[in-house]
């Protein structure tokens, strides 16, 4: 007998709600630094969007207190595959019921990770429409190449920290039907890192174990630029304008992502990364299994990975 | 009341059998000028596969006396998903039946396109095990990087030469569920270009119209490199080894491809391509149209197409 | 015995007038879409400089009735090595006598070519000196990397149209001491296109045959970006701005030069390149010598010669 | 009064004669891995080359108990010069006389650095003549481009450990009459590094000092690839061969050059780089001075310089 089919019913990460202590600063560094662009300003939040992004943003900017991540969101493949998958979360008791939506996008399903970071999930969104003055010269780019700054092309993926790594990993498989492409599992049978894909991206969210015990945190969220070159590029602009760069650039040896981690103005990590042609298209993908030695062998070129990596995260742990 | 949910029973493109009347001049390209490997030789045909291809082989090189198109195969989702689109191509009156499989995959479902191209769908599949002289040091990657010429890392899409462009329009998008993501539409309502994807690559499978009024033909199929830098180095291997370069390098306006067409040693097109970062990731893309004006621009950077773009196909047409 | 030695006494290709009849949109182009920088700006004219370039400009854009070349300059090696270029042009009856400099560079002394572009040798000269707004991050950088458009970083070389190639050869090789590195020589034995170094670039002027029969106008000139992968994204970014993009990018088979030939908003012709490793150290460089046969070829990777650019220069001929 | 001219007489940096104790591994090293061909063999010699490498060769690979180096050469600029550099090297009391000259070289004057280590001076060489296999598609390239691992173009530098950085300094500018474009020194006014170009490269000669107290030995020799995406690339298949990767790729704050640093088999470091398009142009460059605190920030984008890249030289210290 066959096993059961798997689950197509989210299509993709869609965005992230980064929190600031110092919006102004976090502003001009997405805008001048990055190439991102504004859709629109709203209380306490920006929305932003790189260049080729499809929808109204991908990125809201919120003023708060403290660094860290207010919410993220997935889009759905189509209104029932919604309603599947809430019908899904509500069963874990992990539900908080429907918000109206936000700026872009229309009536969203509230829930949090087992570790607590809130996440939504939405089908209706609004497609961004170019303008006059950012009306791409070929139709099928959302919005013209900046030529400012790192240029990013689209949002990439997320990574979350996380404490309860073993309700986490059967959450987002078993509810949400992700596939588990690539894992780091320690010789104890622990789960160290989970990379989750919903399409033919090979990870869209990614989970590392948050050493401090304190639930919900956020690592980095990473855009993608069209070529290793590009990365380069945006460390050289990253290093004219003062910003903290964390590592990198160099070559994940897990998804083979090449990375350049940095610190926006705000303290939350950001990652400016190129995926080269690198694709999973196989439906039975066989989950990618790192060891505690494999993961001792630092970064694909012999990088050792750098400390706060693996301790640095937002809201910072006091 | 919504819409009938998309289908997503096709996985994707799997391989191409390409006919050459230089079985050992193709194979000396394949190998040394492009990079790729040979998995098994059986009777008249080479198995081959780039370095990141998970399959036993995604081109299958068969000697015959003219160039052209063997056939080329789709892979589904699951056997679930075979079996319904297995039903859905009978229904069309196309289906051909089934075979025992192919060298490397299970049991096909054989059929034509509505222009008479054989095509084969099928999900079980031998997933290629690297041997000793070409384990990757990266277990995440199918084998290692080559090192040798052009270095292609997987097969990309397939390109069809169509008489009928209305049939096999309705026959992808309605039979098969793929989506049309772009596509060329004259003034006088005729399709001239279609490009279909299954999945997040932005098309797998192009189709344009043979003006020949010869069904069936080839046009080209492409693997993917890691950068347009290595498009460029393709270029130079190329140009080294005396293969001739029909066009390129440049970047199309349609789907944004950055591209190199040769023609290998047998006759058929062949093309080295990079899509930079671009992937379309919305569940309900709005199909790009682009007009009889659009195409007399060229291509992105105003490169005019070249004429043998438009006419030459495999096999030739006396 | 052994041959005289060379001569050394010229250091390199210091700047270029051009001249514009839309003086506002050329600034725009420059600054904006090309990354340059104005250092100064006086009655008509605006000084420009790449972000690497380290002399006080290596561009000044004058407001002409039409587009053109006012006059270029090299710079001497030395003092010493200056007085002894001045003699040499005063010998040939070319020269025009001493000016004492114009912003950012000493007295010069002015001829012009054998063909009547108007040229200036010199030795001293200002030292750009970066501000608070543009110091780099790194000290042997001349100002900070923009991160703006094309982001162009070093003045590379000229090309003009001559009528007489016999006498310009001759005094760019007897006078100034330029070595000649590659030319085109027609069947009929007269030269096309003459190539010329004075130092380990392959080419700082170009000379190519005006057909036209004007003497003393305008073919290109180029600015070098880091990479290939630059060039394309120039090529991008003048897409986006509707920058009239007259051929590439592609690779001249003529010095391997990797190119993209836009014309400014003035009308005259611009170039960015990259030139990848390439150099000439041998002291003894043999010419090398390209044929009517060989140029028939095309460009290196086969694309044609667009027929524009053997006839568009400035001024325009009537 | 004007200051004296600057010499002129020293062409480049011709060549290296690297020790190997494991001359086969290091061969297959330099042909498979690197890219590089063999112009002749003899006795226990290996002749090599890069593809675009003008001379007879620029590595002479040695079988020797120990790694390290048997000499370099620098190639003069004319009979005259090379005249003028042996009558201020005898003058110093550290010329050894001439030899005959060795396999693609006329003849020789041998002498030493001030810390011991072997050079030799010269005018006449042998011009690589491509044959049948490795004729170049461009004739202004010396060979084929490889297509093969690496594909190194141009030997671009040499780096030496020193003890007596104060005599090395002085030797290299007032005797040879190389140009210090960049220096290292503490705040106890000692030069801990030394970089020398005699051309519009920004370095040919690097100098480090050796803290081991052990005069004239090995740092490193660099190629030159064509673009820092194939220093990545460099990477990636020094990966799949298991070679030692120390440290890279990254980018050097001195000088600029994105590196990659591995040990060849026998145990000498050896560095794949690309200069982008930086090239010193100015004949009155203002050396760039690093001080004890610039040098701690780490390389250009934040890496810390890795511990052995201080100690680790060829033949080892016991």
């Amino acid at each position: 007998m066959p096993l059961p089919e798997p689950i197509y019913d989210v299509a993709h990460l869609a965005h992230v709600e980064l929190l600031t202590p110092k919006p102004n600063e976090s502003l001009r560094f997405f805008i001048e630094i990055m190439g991102m662009s504004v859709t629109t300003q709203q209380g306490d939040s920006v929305y932003l969007r790189a260049y080729d992004d499809y929808e109204h943003h991908t990125l809201k900017l919120t003023a708060a207190r403290q660094p860290g991540m207010g919410h993220y969101a997935w889009r759905a493949r189509s209104p029932q595959a919604l309603q599947r998958r809430v019908a899904a979360i509500e069963a874990t008791g992990l539900g908080k019921g429907w918000t109206d939506g936000d700026l872009g996008h229309g009536p969203a399903y509230r829930f949090t990770t087992p570790d607590g970071h809130n996440v939504e999930i939405y089908y209706e969104t609004e497609w961004y429409q170019a303008g006059e003055t950012d009306k791409p010269a070929l139709k099928n780019q959302a919005s013209r190449f900046p030529g400012r700054g790192a240029n990013l092309r689209r949002f990439d993926h997320l990574n979350i920290l996380t404490v309860d790594m073993k309700a986490t990993r059967k959450f987002h498989t078993e509810v949400l039907g992700a596939r588990l492409t690539e894992v780091i599992t320690f010789d104890d049978g622990t789960d160290k890192g989970l990379w989750f894909s919903v399409n033919n991206k090979t990870y869209e969210l990614a989970i590392v174990e948050d050493h401090t015990g304190v639930p919900g945190r956020f690592h980095h969220m990473t855009y993608a630029v069209n070529s290793r070159e590009e990365v380069l590029l945006a460390a050289d602009i990253c290093l004219e304008h003062g910003v903290f760069i964390e590592t990198g650039p160099h070559k994940h040896a897990i998804q083979q992502t090449f990375f350049l981690y940095v610190y926006e103005p705000g303290g939350n990590r950001f990652e400016i990364a190129n995926p080269t042609a690198r694709l999973i298209v196989a439906p039975d993908w066989k989950t990618i299994e790192w060891s505690e030695a494999d993961r001792k062998k630092g970064q694909a070129w012999g990088l050792k990975t750098i400390e706060s990596f693996h301790t640095y995260g937002t809201p910072p742990v006091e």
